[in-house]
């Protein structure tokens, strides 16, 4: 294990932190108010420790996948201790706690927060709230590689560990131009956001927080009563199209850049997924017509939430917690799939439950015909043996922390379906769950115990879980 | 294929369950009552069916373990089906989905029911109930190899897809001596359970009922209090007892028998079932002592409910639904688990648990250390990579089966904690769940097509999914 070069990446994940924070920084210059001066404090402070870990790269720069996992997942654990410090000496959320669990939402993209009235941080904390969501959708460390001309040959491995997905694939040779690639698309989509968002009469920094929010599959709401405060159908139409297209494999829209779309449209991943979204938009709108009792209110309803919640988002502009058991139903199942692997989306991914599927299939035709070869394809290639039952090891792995936390928040005491969704909700790196966890409501009220549980949970999550549980493996650190 | 062999063995099925019957018409001679003549005309379709399904028993009679599979799965949905018709001709049950319900629920040892009023049947009929859990809990098939000698050498396909486990084993070379030393043991222990319930003076029938229903790990109640109209502490200590002793593997009994005592003792699936009930049942007592405030009531309370929902029983003698939610949370992941393989429990069982934790710590290690060898041990034997990897296909599988029918469920409009302990209680053959399922309630509000749906997965879930899904394989049914 490359110790040295370790502690090198995690000083460049700090330098790159405080130099995202030169966004809000400048927010703050433009709208005005005290906040400027706790950013560049907190810059500092990222930067002195940056400088602690040592910024001269080591002459053994070979790093493995191990190194890769590490690596990352201690990175995800500062920038979310760090990207914290804003919050906490500006006073704006006292508890260092809930700074954590905050901005380990943020980076997640999970959305769940800990705050009672948004409306009280000042402009400059909103978006660095929204900030967060953009760069850890497509990832801190895509955004370094972009950035920097990290070990080229050895990247793959640190992408690799952050990218969601059964299987990595680099769209060029190099990895940071496979970066500058995922980020130019990513932006380009983000502007085209915005534009419409303005163009549809929303303020132009609500319109950037909220294509921000909606680009990172985040979640974040820059006022109390969400988007319902705008009553503006149009944004929700936009957002609601665009949380879906920002839980496409980013894959897929470089096939179509590369004038490939026919490739593009036949992909198995992508047509499932709208799949998903089309029957369970249909079923949701049967759900909850007898509220709205309109069939374009209900059309908007219905799709915007799951929309939202297959996308791993978590806006809302309405208190689904009152909706029929039918709906929430959904919604949890929603939550549980999660978008394509690739995309800036959590949960299980639909390319995974695609494989599983496969593999369940070929297993039980396999019991029939026990001399059938059982080759597996996804998206046109066949499926190694390895990778299908990893896919299978990794839903069992999933359901023992999902049970095992589900567990823990029970001791707080709430009914099960609040705790179930809690747990399902940051683990997926959702945002919203039910009960006292609702879209009206927030995380406030648990322990410090359970915030932290929950904020790790997002993080494992957001991972996709194999780089945190290597931290707990023992052998990890003990010094040769 | 054979299927003429398949034929015979359904032939078989129904010819043993004619002869089960005679009990139930033994019952109501003591006990007198008109159901006897239920009895008789119910044995004589069994029978009239069985001769129809052809007695003899064709000249090739080679079956692998696709007919072994599809024999059990369509077995046992003739057992459900014949196995009501003494509820339907006698009018205790006047609906025919009631009936296969009520009689899929007693062979699957599940125990759920909709019967709103148990104390209106009959004896014979109580009784009938409670044998089905009886046979159902040790096997049907295990029950017919061990009167008949039905093909030695290829009776090990029916065993396999009966018994519950990751892998069975035979006692002895031949399967139907094994099915003796199994029924031979099950008897000895019900006997003493029976003998001990006496004493403690309960009356003989209800003694007679209650063993086997915990034997089977069934748990149909013959009074509509359940066990908190007898108002025995004795009782329920047995029972509860009792309970536990049956989610144990009937190997290891058979080592005792053997006077391998210290062998049974080291098994790590009894350790770590042992374990989880003495933790949780503590948790349970901390959970619920503020109800009871004494600590023997409580002590009582916690063991007996932790007893009965791991051992996936399902007798109560309160009402859990009113319980804190700490309490039902762990109730939930106690009907997940359930108890060892090889016992007459059902759930996802210690053993598949133990093995994918081992599963899981390999593959996080070998992350970590790409080149050990990382072979798995279980029960001191070295687990091959298919089995590994057959638990964790398994258990996406049961993850699979159970997303799809809660959501099914939902469409009833009961709250998710409902809907989903009616699934996870009835797919795991628990039998009580939450909410309007609960210990004071019954399954008869639902709709027909939701009741198919819950004895469907009674029976996947006792027999292991695959004997079910294999039915569902097109080119079963296709004629070459």
């Amino acid at each position: 294990m490359n110790y040295k070069m370790i502690r090198y990446i995690l000083s460049v994940f700090l330098r790159a932190e405080a130099a995202l924070m030169l966004l809000p920084l400048l927010v703050c210059l433009i709208y005005g108010g005290e906040s400027a001066v706790w950013f560049l404090a907190s810059i500092a402070i990222a930067l002195t420790a940056s400088l602690l870990l040592g910024i001269k790269k080591p002459e053994n720069d070979t790093i493995f996948a191990k190194e890769g996992f590490v690596s990352v997942a201690l990175g995800w654990l500062l920038l979310s201790i760090f990207g914290g410090i804003p919050f906490l000496i500006s006073g704006s959320i006292p508890s260092p706690i809930d700074c954590f669990f905050e901005t380990a939402s943020g980076f997640t993209t999970t959305g769940a927060s800990i705050l009672k009235d948004v409306e009280a941080l000042s402009k400059g904390m909103l978006f660095w709230r929204e900030f967060t969501h953009w760069i850890g959708g497509m990832g801190v460390l895509v955004f370094i590689l972009m950035m920097t001309q990290l070990s080229e040959g050895r990247s793959l491995y640190l992408m690799r560990a952050e990218v969601p997905g059964p299987s990595v694939g680099k769209l060029t040779p190099k990895s940071s131009s496979t970066a500058v690639i995922l980020y130019g698309i990513y932006t380009g989509m983000t502007l085209l956001e915005i534009i419409l968002l303005i163009c549809g009469g929303m303020p132009v920094f609500d319109s950037v927080c909220y294509a921000f929010g909606s680009a990172g599959t985040g979640g974040f709401s820059i006022t109390n009563a969400g988007l319902a405060g705008y009553a503006n159908p149009y944004a929700e139409w936009v957002i609601g199209v665009f949380m879906v297209l920002f839980g496409v494999n980013f894959n897929l829209y470089y096939l179509i850049l590369v004038k490939k779309l026919r490739l593009a449209l036949a992909s198995e991943e992508l047509q499932t997924f709208f799949g998903i979204v089309i029957v369970c938009s249909i079923l949701m709108g049967i759900s909850i017509y007898p509220i709205y009792g309109d069939f374009w209110v209900t059309a908007r309803m219905a799709f915007f939430h799951v929309s939202t919640i297959v996308s791993t988002t978590g806006f809302t502009n309405a208190d689904f917690t009152l909706w029929p058991n039918f709906s929430k139903a959904l919604l949890l199942f929603l939550m549980l799939v999660g978008s394509c692997a690739g995309s800036t989306a959590g949960g299980l991914k639909v390319s995974r439950i695609v494989i599983m599927w496969k593999v369940a299939k070929r297993n039980i035709f396999q019991l029939l015909h026990p001399h059938s070869v059982g080759t597996i394809k996804f998206e046109g290639k066949p499926v190694d043996k390895d990778i299908g039952n990893g896919v299978a090891i990794y839903i069992s792995i999933f359901l023992f922390i999902l049970t095992g936390s589900v567990l823990l928040v029970a001791i707080e005491g709430q009914p099960f379906e609040t705790s179930f969704a809690a747990v399902l909700s940051c683990f997926n790196n959702v945002g919203p769950g039910l009960g006292v966890n609702g879209p009206m409501g927030n995380y406030a009220g648990y322990s410090d115990a359970t915030k932290l549980l929950l904020s790790m949970l997002m993080i494992t999550g957001r991972l996709e879980i194999y780089p945190i549980l290597i931290l707990f493996v023992p052998s990890l650190w003990k010094r040769r």
